[in-house]
């Protein structure tokens, strides 16, 4: 009898470990609970259902890329994990990247849900956290490294520009790409830094207030202009970013035009990344009329950012001492990036609009605005500087600015 | 003793009957495993963390779409839950469409793991049940109908156009758009012509076999090219559909490109119901240049396809019977649809691959070429027509393959 009760508690713990891990399974805030894949230690081009990487292995039958297994070589970061940057990161989770390293301190709420990715039931968990749960179950191949906090305290900046350098594929080699994915100037401003201190090539993406647009960018520090060269353009209605804050008020956001910003960003990845197509320096998309302008853009001399000038010199300099013939070729290639398709650009932003914005506007081409005004600052005021109908370049601007 | 023994044993079933409920909730399928939000009566724009449409009304606010909620009214029939139709079905759920309903008769398979939205641990399930149970708990506000079946036999064509014709909103309604999904001549072909017997407005989409460049097309019964006026067009290599079917041999697709496709497909289905910005007939997507070309075609008046005349002619009359001033307008909208944006198309396919097409080829302007060609019959071989470098417009070749 004393056995049969002892045998009965111990089948009762055996029973509550049980419940307690499959609980914890369900509300891990994964939505993804087990029974996903076993790992593969090798990408094969079989062609079988049972085979996740067939159809991408298929790229290098069809003649489009000749090396994909490399993609399992490269650490991606992603900095901001809402919108573009979950999406972002579970594309290049299927698509079998080596690792990506997630940075974002914001909870996920069901206001959240009118984008992709995030589910009902993680209301309330870490982005981070409840998106390396699911990614990991989608492929778990990839490695993770997540970080909970806010890269643009003092603190933590030491930190993110640390794993910048450190948290590559083999530790202690940088990571290959860094993505901004973030929604605010300031943490841009901040992953600009970071890079350009670092001499990190990164692309940064955004969509507007209103939903209907978006663009990516990509930027090598030194050679083509940075965040803080000139505001980043894109085709979209110019809000200062405060009026986004204040109480009651928020953005309006799509599923529709966010996935179609983190699929042209992660295309442009891949396509940097495994050496195929053209990569754009800048790419826009404007729903409304179905617009995707391209361009590039040259760093600013005298762009505030010294680590930015500096990068400039060394570009320069890495130029200045490749064979003649190179040096031609690379000329070439960025006039062809520049109006390949001999796409025309008009203007869809009021010159009232553009009298609104605030911070150092560009002499942009026609029918281009920027995307992004610098914050007015609220106690002491800083000299607004407005663009009305000038000719003033950028470099009469920046000018100006600094003799303030 | 004894009630101690009973006890336990009580507490050995209730927990045996726990982890059995638990168990079943997470090998249900659906990766969804309860937890989701209660269903909203009202889509309400307060901007609280616990609102889902706060940011879809949110639009209003912004003078983007001045109805909204409307979105509630709508029915959409998605065929195909591949990479492109899954990811519409998601976004078209979380956007919080009125009632969609899913046709497709594959499971789900590891092989389909490099795009988004089904994940490993539903391998084997259908996909339109695993759809269902991952969109329910998305979005509980959506009413779901599925249909696990293939739409192209004469059977289940009945019950396709059936529901076409009488699974709105509300039972006896017909659906507001059909969305073609597919990955196959033959499921397209059946669907335009049950769209061309019913006037049913619907929206064409796909990916090339390169997974390099897509498209999606709106097709109004009479008032644009159905799929049977001309094969549809994409900047796309032509391979024959008859190629993939082959043992060992798969198309390449990747997670980027069907995203970019999903999301300008129901940005347009978006536009389209809810009356805002230019609602695109054709746009495609090269991946490898970032090259965006729109276009639009008129219908065929010798269509192989007896509905899509008659509907041609019905237009006819609908036009003639407005009065002048909305005429004109219609036709200045169309040339405005033709070029808006002064965008040159660039030939991208060779003389030689086109030499290899099969099936008519309408007189095309430079750059486009057909993304399907009609699949070579292997028992009683059908005359080929190919065009070389002939000035034959698509009448004169119809009109010969009808002499045939």
């Amino acid at each position: 009898m004393a056995e049969s009760v002892e045998r009965l508690q111990q089948r009762v713990q055996e029973l509550e470990r049980e419940l307690a891990q499959e609980r914890s399974r369900r509300l891990s805030g994964s939505g993804d609970v087990g029974g996903g894949r076993a790992r593969i230690e090798k990408m094969s081009p079989e062609v079988v259902d049972s085979n996740p990487y067939s159809r991408l292995m298929a790229l290098k039958r069809m003649g489009i890329v000749s090396n994909y297994e490399k993609i399992r070589t490269f650490a991606v970061a992603i900095v901001g994990v809402g919108g573009v940057g979950s999406v972002t990161a579970e594309m290049l989770t299927r698509c079998g990247i080596g690792k990506l390293l997630l940075f974002d301190y914001d909870k996920v709420e069901l206001a959240n849900m009118n984008r992709l990715f995030f589910q009902p039931h993680q209301a309330g968990l870490s982005k981070v956290q409840a998106a390396e749960h699911t990614l990991r179950n989608i492929n778990p191949d990839v490695l993770f490294e997540v970080h909970n906090y806010n890269i643009t305290t003092v603190e933590n900046f030491q930190h993110f520009m640390d794993r910048i350098s450190n948290g590559g594929l083999e530790e202690g080699k940088p990571v290959d790409l860094v993505l901004s994915c973030v929604d605010n100037f300031e943490a841009r401003m901040t992953i600009n830094t970071a890079c350009n201190e670092l001499g990190q090539t990164w692309m940064e993406s955004g969509v507007s207030e209103n939903a209907v647009s978006g663009h990516i960018q990509l930027i090598i520090p030194g050679e083509s202009a940075c965040f803080a060269c000139a505001p980043p353009l894109v085709v979209a209605a110019n809000i200062d970013e405060k009026t986004l804050k204040r109480e009651g008020v928020c953005a309006a956001s799509l599923p529709t035009t966010m996935g179609v910003v983190a699929g042209i960003l992660v295309q442009n990845v891949l396509k940097f990344l495994l050496n195929f197509g053209t990569v754009s320096f800048y790419l826009g998309y404007n729903a409304m009329q179905d617009f995707f302008p391209t361009m590039s853009m040259k760093p600013n001399p005298q762009c505030d950012d010294r680590n930015c000038r500096k990068q400039q010199e060394e570009y320069k300099k890495k130029v200045a001492s490749l064979p003649k013939q190179e040096v031609i070729q690379e000329e070439e290639e960025i006039i062809h990036e520049d109006n390949e398709w001999g796409i025309e650009l008009v203007s869809e932003v009021s010159e009232e609009e553009l009298k609104n914005s605030s911070g150092p506007v560009p002499d942009l081409p026609e029918g281009i605005t920027v995307a992004y005004t610098i914050p007015k600052k609220q106690e002491d005021s800083v000299t607004e500087v407005t663009v009305e109908d000038s000719g003033e370049s950028l470099e009469d601007l920046m000018a100006k600015m600094k003799n303030m």
